[in-house]
């Protein structure tokens, strides 16, 4: 490496430092933060990011990247060092363009924005939320402004979660989704074999819950030498370098899959980002590809393993044996469906499989009719139910289990939503390819192994971290660009034959 | 508040807030971070102490700190504002005395220096330390260089742990304490009637061990809201701001003590700073006004309540409650002889309160001798069992159980240990003037009510924070500077009773 990167690197280490140890802060303040520690906790984390932001925006940092640019001509463009500069270049170009009035102003608006979200919610009174998330909106637009021209006011949003990726192609894979995911929600409904799934609603002990929860992400490949697992409202993952990737769960003593699913969801995370090439640490490539890929990897581990028939070949005598009393009489077949039951409902976080999209989409739709001035803040409830009643059937019966649920608003998060559908189209578009790549997968899975799955993973996926754009990973793994074929014809394989369409 | 302390407080914040986040780091790096995320860690530390030292240097700083003087002119010299800004002057002009260059070298060497420490201790093998710690003892003669003109070489290596206090003064009262104290661990050993400590050695549960230390900790003050308890190797405590203060304990299944009196240690700290004024919190202020003065808060929680007759009054029945099994047919008597059993032993972190200071004397000969030049690091380990022997009637097998069993070196940490000894001195002067203060001290804490002894320390100590140096708050709060004398009487009056002389 030359010695104008290695300077770069430095300064970019210090930044990527400053990232991990808010990292570390928000850790602990969703796990084990006494309730006093609050306010002083939010000034900490406000300091850490101004300066993280300070600090990689500075004159400094642009000179060293232009020194390193000039040092890397000619070099291989898809070497580690070449990719490193210009991801970097791209990080830079983009936070520049954004002054830091806009960035402190942002901060605070978002702040109060969150706390009355909280009571809003808890109240169901959209009407107090509304103020703020008009001037978040307003906010968001003039952010927009600093990377015009843009094909869709939307892209610069889309962009800041999944880089490359253009509004018209997200729109264009969920028009053909939409009806077709509609239908089959609407087929199981109407017509689908009533599915019981009270093996899965009963009492669980908690530290049952737990001690299986740990097996089973051990058995997959979470490595707790450089992870661990403790408890928080909200389930996430966080990692603070390759060395450190942590993830939560939460229980209901009444529901298995919560915590059971959700474990497993938090390690197909971490794998990712405890299999990103450890040279990568303390730059901007040590990081996903994008939330998309990420949150592909979270719901393969759930859904595309975690939620088959052959997993539970391997896993399910172990539960029967933990959990005898309760699943002892139970058989695989019964177990199965019950962890795949189909039924629509308010709550994003709670949805299964099949209906979860239908929720993304919706918000989608709506974020971007908000950015376009197609709806106004204040017609977002009817908007909202609007919706929800054409895509689910269902209409919320008050504004917290319906606009109101979700935090992302609140924070200033929009153009987020869409990657969690994006995940759930490209474990998919992944899993094809990983099915042509190792003809016996279903077989060492249930045999309970699952090292030629993550093996693979980390060749194709985890180790290049965010050294290739979204698309460009995607293209060279499967072949093609998004699409939603592959999800499709899982859904539908799936779940017709569970509700004998 | 005017405008310019407005702004220097601000300032002053954001070097807190670095400062708060390398304690959440640390706690963490302690308690919880699986191994593989130590190398990523070191870095982050590293970053965030460095960028705290910047910030706090920098030409800004001083511009702002002088801005504030000519603002706060003409106000009361003992008003928070004043004060603030007099303690900023003195930190500021120490930091700014010590270059950049020489920080940077402090913490490589250092930071080498503790992992050969680490191998060293393991293998008993002084000479591998011996050129790092060689190294050290350089730096520091460098490092107190830039202190010149001083009274003794000493003198500025004390003052970064105890402000405006001189190393002839420590001297003076070791002088005092040292003969007395020697000669009454002596008679202990040589006259003492027998004390039998099985009633502590015996196999405690952990969990018991742990709700009871818990139980204590609430009863005696300390604040679960802004505060929590966790496990780790060694204890300690750490602060946040005045609404997170924590505390870690440790335990030994086969001696109650290690764990219980550990608890009321921690405990005392913590709620040494939690009782900080809140107005101090992200300035100098909010710190305490030195170590032997956070030393004092400790020792006295630990040993004039913990070790006390009075306190098991009220305590001894419920631990019996919890141990009815181990303790059951131990009288109150038989249990405090047990916990105050004296014994010369080779470890300070395992020694009791009689012989404990012996062993911090010996180390503070030891490093002046050390900076003085009167010993050479090749010559310490012979230097340290010779005084062993000659205070403790002890010499150590190896250097592991001897010059090498603390860290403090290791990390440039010299000057570090008087404050320990005179934690022990300071918690007997304040206990004689509490005393005085509140006539039925014994008689509430033979209750289990500590509210009037944790209220006096909140108006006369706690409340203060680092506002006034440790003998100015020492003299307003006793009436005179620091004495062995309430200490070597409360020691006599102590151990002469127990045992028998």
């Amino acid at each position: 490496m030359g010695k104008r990167l290695d300077e770069l690197r430095g300064h970019l280490g210090v930044v990527a430092d400053l990232g991990a140890a808010s990292g570390v802060l928000g850790w602990d303040q969703q796990t084990y933060m006494p309730s006093g520690g609050a306010p002083g906790r939010a000034m900490q984390l406000s300091t850490l990011s101004r300066l993280a932001h300070e600090r990689f925006v500075r004159d400094e940092m642009g000179e060293s990247l232009e020194a390193a640019e000039s040092e890397i001509a000619g070099l291989d463009p898809d070497s580690d060092q070449v990719r490193l500069v210009r991801k970097t270049r791209r990080d830079f170009d983009k936070a520049r363009k954004v002054p830091p009035e806009w960035v402190g102003e942002f901060s605070r608006i978002t702040a109060l924005a969150h706390q009355v979200w909280e009571k809003a919610r808890a109240e169901a009174d959209f009407s107090r939320f509304q103020p703020h998330l008009e001037r978040i909106v307003e906010l968001r637009r003039r952010y927009v402004d600093f990377f015009a021209p843009y094909d869709h006011i939307y892209d610069p949003l889309l962009d800041d979660f999944e880089p490359g990726m253009k509004t018209a192609e997200v729109k264009a894979v969920f028009d053909e989704l939409r009806p077709q995911q509609i239908e089959l929600v609407q087929a199981i409904a109407e017509r689908g074999a009533p599915v019981d799934d009270s093996p899965v609603r009963q009492r669980f002990d908690e530290q049952k819950q737990w001690d299986f929860g740990m097996e089973v992400a051990t058995a997959i490949g979470y490595d707790f030498d450089r992870g661990r697992q403790d408890k928080s409202v909200h389930p996430f993952t966080v990692g603070f370098g390759t060395g450190d990737v942590r993830i939560t769960t939460r229980f209901d003593p009444n529901f298995l899959n919560t915590a059971l699913f959700g474990t497993m969801h938090e390690a197909g995370h971490a794998m990712y980002e405890q299999g990103v090439n450890p040279d990568f640490d303390r730059t901007p490539l040590g990081d996903a590809s994008s939330m998309a890929i990420h949150e592909s990897q979270s719901r393969m581990w759930e859904n595309l393993v975690g939620r088959s028939r052959t997993f539970w070949v391997a896993f399910y005598p172990r539960l029967q044996e933990v959990f005898p009393g309760k699943l002892g009489e139970v058989d695989l077949e019964s177990f199965y469906r019950a962890i795949n039951k189909v039924e629509r409902s308010l709550i994003r976080v709670d949805a299964d499989e099949a209906t979860y999209n239908l929720h993304i989409m919706l918000r989608f739709e709506l974020e971007i009719e908000l950015m376009e001035g197609a709806v106004a803040v204040a017609e977002l409830p009817e908007a909202w139910n609007t919706k929800f009643q054409e895509y689910l059937g269902l209409v919320p019966s008050d504004d917290a289990e319906g606009v109101l649920q979700d935090v992302h608003w609140s924070g200033g998060m929009i153009g987020y939503f869409p990657t969690y559908a994006l995940g759930n189209l490209i474990a998919c578009q992944l899993w094809a390819k990983i099915e042509d790549d190792i003809p016996n997968l279903k077989r060492v899975i249930e045999r309970g192994e699952f090292g030629d799955l993550l093996g693979w993973l980390r060749e194709h996926l985890h180790r290049h971290g965010a050294k290739f754009e979204p698309v460009e990973l995607l293209s060279a793994v499967t072949g093609s660009g998004l699409t939603a074929r592959p999800y499709l014809r899982y859904l539908r394989e799936k779940f017709e034959e569970i509700y004998n369409l």
